[in-house]
């Protein structure tokens, strides 16, 4: 088939023939007027770390670890319930961790899509599907989402049932890349109407409709970790946005303005690192397990996650949980009158070369704090895309696609 | 292989051979003194819904649905690398629900063995293996425990590392039954050392070695939902011990002595069909997917229990979880002075027939409290195995251990 050709490398495997049949029941039902939801034909691809019936599920390692599982994740098998066209299985990064894919960036061939979610954002930025699963523990759906030019939607922590996901890590979430902010919260809305949110959590998005645009009284700029490294396009960018929102009557904060953004920054200053010793912590039994079998199967980049996460004390795996906490609870305070914070996605374009996936500072931050993350592509840096990233408080997903809508809308001047 | 022979249904699958040659290595290490850990060599069985290398993943389903994993569970991993020979996969009620295996009782083969970790109880109750893996959400380790003669162990919540044990609800958990307490929490150990408890949690046992037995220094006696159907044997033994207790210097309260064992008496009344709905809402997802490919491959039980889940509202498996965390706080306020419950693991002998796993109101405690639990198979009733639960706090595993000891010893006039 004719989509794996486009030399993108974003499928794993497609189901061009299953995927059509579906579609064409859809169409019968939408004439109908029977149609099982909004999302109802929609081909869908599925970043190949979770459960789809039918394919092996490969995450990002080779065919010899055959891991078929006979049934779907929580997360498709609600998509097929809603009526959508499973279309395929996307590319990975080995373990959704470091080591990359083939995937090549869409809007540059020599550039990477960036990662863990590379054949989702690759197969959205060019066109090819209107809709993708990703899975972020790190930065794996919005960074992927800034650098291929999709709207990317990270979750509340536990907002998206991650059953038959193979990941159990305690920031990571199963998110969504997309082709319009409709497409992006009516995927999502289709799987936590029927699956829910992980098991004791509550559903990310439950309204019965996106919400409408809606301006946020207060939204706070926040310069991420590692924010040197943006580039003066980024952030000049940023600055012109929040000049938009300010002229347009929204109360915009930074950390000259109030020193709670001040705290908060400096909070978040080891995000990163923090971030993937968790990770590589609970990341560490699933790496050495496939190593232990097929040893040539895993890259040294993986086997050193694997070997670190082993050699961390749970003691110091415990005080990184706290220092979690605590970075919540600042974020907490800060939240409790602010409605979301505005950054950049990454810190520029997708970077040219394929053997990294890109700096992950600037989207770890909802990861580490467990909160909605909403990426818009709406900058640009060398011609090519760059996200916008706001960020919501745990459990204002809903609410933070309305002030997304709006911003989006406002900055666009429409 | 005569191990499946014997008639049990115990077994899915066998793997003697690989278990021959793990054993043999281990024998060469332990004659050279570099043994992998205190369990290295030690014939393991584990329950049929935990992945394991080598073998399908049945969930208690009929072999189409043919579930590959590619590589171990974190349990079955980290039991490997402390020289375990996996010796096979058990039996296990539909989706470690409701609807009853094969298995029989290796004390009755009229008699159920208890579900849903059916096969690994009656292994070790058979004496085939010395130690093996279940799961609980509900009684599946403490009741097939108590009915089989076997020790069972079902942690705090979240102290068993989940990882590839296709079982993510919000009160389930791996537990271990096996031959002897030293067994038992050598083989807790040995996984808990290495991988750790589920993303997040604490893992369950911590300590360096199993704790000497140790005089507790208070219990509570408490009569669980359910205790009109406890035979008068049983009661009558629970009483003995409470007696034993006394005579050696624990003081022993109950309801009528304490009001806030009443009151917890009180507030674990609707543990069974409480429990049973949050379960089923988280398992609603995977019943249904099975069902959506495999129509005639899940049993009307479990599609039943599929339907009510996904007819459950998210407003009601919130309040669910809001009684429950209610129900601990009174636990926790109990437990500020008191060291463990003792209590019965089932209200007598494993009921004759096969068609129902017995009666889980007795077992279901420790799930909803997201506590620890021992069953010691030290009572008798009709002439058949019954055991003694003792329920202790949350984290408090290492010293249940201890306390478990100490009460075995003294019960047996040790």
């Amino acid at each position: 088939y004719k989509t794996t050709g486009h030399g993108l490398n974003a499928f794993v495997t497609v189901s061009i023939d299953l995927a059509r049949r579906s579609a064409d029941r859809a169409s019968e039902r939408w004439r109908d007027g029977r149609q099982l939801s909004p999302i109802d034909g929609m081909p869908i691809g599925i970043k190949d770390v979770l459960d789809s019936y039918g394919d092996c599920t490969s995450l990002g390692l080779p065919p010899a670890v055959r891991r078929d599982p006979g049934f779907d994740s929580a997360a498709v098998w609600a998509l097929r319930r809603a009526g959508a066209a499973v279309f395929g299985k996307t590319k990975t990064t080995e373990f959704a961790m470091t080591y990359p894919a083939d995937t090549v960036n869409p809007h540059d061939r020599t550039r990477t899509p960036g990662g863990s979610s590379s054949g989702s954002a690759a197969a959205v930025g060019a066109g090819i599907l209107p809709s993708t699963l990703g899975t972020q523990g790190i930065a794996s759906v919005i960074r992927p989402g800034s650098f291929c030019g999709t709207y990317a939607y990270k979750p509340t922590f536990g907002g998206i049932n991650r059953g038959g996901a193979n990941d159990a890590m305690s920031q990571s979430v199963i998110g969504v890349l997309a082709a319009s902010v409709e497409d992006t919260w009516a995927t999502a809305s289709a799987i936590c109407s029927r699956a829910g949110g992980d098991a004791g959590h509550r559903p990310a998005v439950m309204a019965s409709a996106l919400a409408a645009p809606a301006r946020p009284t207060r939204v706070a700029i926040v310069e991420t970790p590692g924010w040197s490294s943006a580039s003066e396009a980024a952030w000049t960018q940023l600055d012109g946005v929040g000049e938009v929102l300010s002229r347009n009557g929204v109360d915009v904060i930074d950390r000259t303005r109030d020193n709670r953004v001040d705290e908060l920054e400096r909070a978040l200053a080891d995000s990163l690192p923090n971030g993937r010793a968790i990770t590589g912590y609970e990341a560490s039994w699933m790496i050495n397990a496939v190593a232990d079998q097929y040893p040539l199967a895993v890259s040294s980049l993986s086997k050193q996650r694997g070997d670190a996460g082993l050699s961390l004390t749970y003691e110091r795996y415990a005080a990184l949980l706290e220092w979690r906490r605590g970075l919540r609870r600042v974020y907490a305070e800060l939240m409790s009158d602010v409605d979301c914070l505005i950054a950049l996605s990454a810190p520029g374009a997708a970077p040219i070369g394929l053997s990294s996936t890109g700096d992950a500072s600037f989207g770890v931050i909802s990861s580490v704090l467990g909160s909605p993350a909403i990426s818009l592509p709406v900058f640009e840096d060398e011609g090519l895309p760059l996200g916008l990233q706001l960020v919501g408080a745990a459990g204002s997903d809903d609410e933070l696609f309305g002030w997304a809508r709006w911003i989006d809308d406002t900055h666009a001047g429409r």
